[in-house]
């Protein structure tokens, strides 16, 4: 079975995700420069949200150029994957609403470690597809403990307690953590595709 | 006439009511748990449809795999159950809205019916194009009998008088027989690409 | 130039014109089946509109898998259709907002109009790019009288004044003229291939 | 790296941020011809988003289909470019809802102009990708000074001041500029094909 469809579906889902935010971005009733800076959690929440999905889609895509077959397990891991993504604007919209506060940033830092790990669980899956010998596997597997990601995550959720706005931060820095992890997929792309020319 | 434009166009039309349903969960005005947990059968409902729509598309994605060619008439039976999975978000936010209550949950049980008996049709204008003893047609025929689906399915609706959280209960069994047919189409689609190789 | 980019835009815009009307689909409050019998007139116009569009995305998959090529007045003729389609979901819901009525029908009736003529439109740039003497512009021109179509359609526009639900019966019936177009289409495409195998 | 998938979901947010303006159009309560004529400014600047958004689509598809190859960088790029053109429908619909206004007007002009900048930068990424001396880039930076399209919108934004409806106007003759721009990509795109056919 190839991805293609998977692929074509997941796009799609994705973009609606990614686009589904600006519904929530209602333009301020008054025509002034205070209405407009009175949306600024908004504005952040959004460009943060857009940003984690980018970067989604930015890892899904590298996942399925590598990955050389799919099976009905990896078809549901991707579907877990979206479920979480597809909560993103929820949360999003909810921290938009009410500055920010505890409970929507806990259910946000919440809804990203479960899509993190609906990740894994697809990485997982394609793995052992793939068998652990391969040289599929071998790389998902060297570049797969995001250990650092889920470090800073979890000592964002923790801090709540503290300030609201310290847990945002530790999302963003775990956003790029992921960001720089791509530039190790785009170097053994880069790579496998040289060896296939030599 | 192959099927890419017919399943490219079936791909938007699922992805986007997958997401649709995301765009019905409003945040809470108030940032505490309990408004959170208030919420809970908004997000029961929005889980199940997810699921139903996720199975929908599989069994769609393997159909079409399994296809060889379509027609006018498979292009209107697609269109059909297109149609009744568009309703889906509606039922599903009438439940959410109003906890669980007698009407919404009949007319969610007759969609999510409604739903299958056009997959059914979908699939029978399928064996007809193909022949009835080709090889495509003898798979479908097979494993076209859903009759534990229906079973289950209609005992929900006729009990829901006597509690509305049966008919709820039986919808997700019968989803869930409806992902246990997957497994014997994988099985098929694997044994049609041992048959190829040998 | 090939359309493969053209279509893919063009399916998801009609993919997401098809559903994004169920989103004006909002339950109503009460759970009883007076508050759903009330969304009635709400229903009739989701699937009239459904139909049509379903329609065109059906005639515009056989319009371009019988095109050869591209150029750019067709992009912007492709873009003049999907602007006008984008329309029939407001028109769509004006119409169920406020029951039946006068100026919401008529301008329905309009965007229906203006959606046939940039289609036509569409069609002749067609035949302009494959020159008139090609195969592909001879069967597209015997095919374009859609005379009928426009005289149903105008009839029913200036019945409006007797009564609001001749010229909804009206519209209804030129989309099944719509339909009955594309059986010749297919007969077409049918003979296009024979005559390729032989 | 070949962009098929790019192409795809940027298509799928460039259609969905076409039609999710749509619903923005939400339908008066009366059905007067008055209550529509009210509508007027929301249905203007509804299409001059749409020739906008169809324009950028128009570029973005000549963009991947003249160049050869992407990388990571390309990506972000186009991500950027998304997330400008993802905040038109938010500015239509502010000055949609507010007639037209000082700095819903400042802020549509601002948009409009870094989805330029951002779609500028993308250039940039795919000539530095293939080199400078290649013939896509020599191509591409031929083309890629529009200074005119700049002077126009920058003037508009700062004749803001006098009357609101000027910068309306300049940011309607920009889009005219870059429809212009097109067909120059449209020649060369030809004897590209006329050259390989030699």
């Amino acid at each position: 079975m190839t991805s293609e469809r998977l692929e074509a579906f997941s796009d799609g889902v994705l973009a609606i995700i990614i686009t589904v935010m600006v519904l929530e971005l209602e333009p301020p009733h008054e025509t002034t420069l205070d209405a407009l800076y009175e949306m600024f959690p908004v504005f952040i929440s959004y460009i943060v949200s857009f940003l984690y999905i980018g970067v989604y889609w930015n890892h899904h895509h590298q996942l399925f150029k590598i990955a050389d077959k799919i099976d009905g397990a990896i078809l549901w891991a991707n579907l877990n994957l979206l479920f979480w993504l597809s909560l993103i604007p929820f949360t999003t919209s909810w921290i938009g609403d009410n500055h920010i506060d505890d409970i929507p940033v806990a259910l946000y830092g919440i809804v990203l470690l479960m899509s993190e790990i609906s990740f894994l669980i697809l990485k997982k899956n394609i793995i052992n597809l793939h068998g652990k010998t391969s040289k599929v596997s071998e790389h998902l597997t060297k570049n797969g403990k995001n250990f650092l990601f889920f470090s800073i995550h979890i000592l964002g959720l923790s801090l709540m307690f503290i300030n609201d706005y310290i847990p945002l931060a530790c999302f963003l820095i775990a956003g790029f953590v992921k960001v720089m992890e791509l530039k190790k997929v785009y170097d053994y792309m880069h790579k496998v595709k040289l060896d296939a020319l030599s």
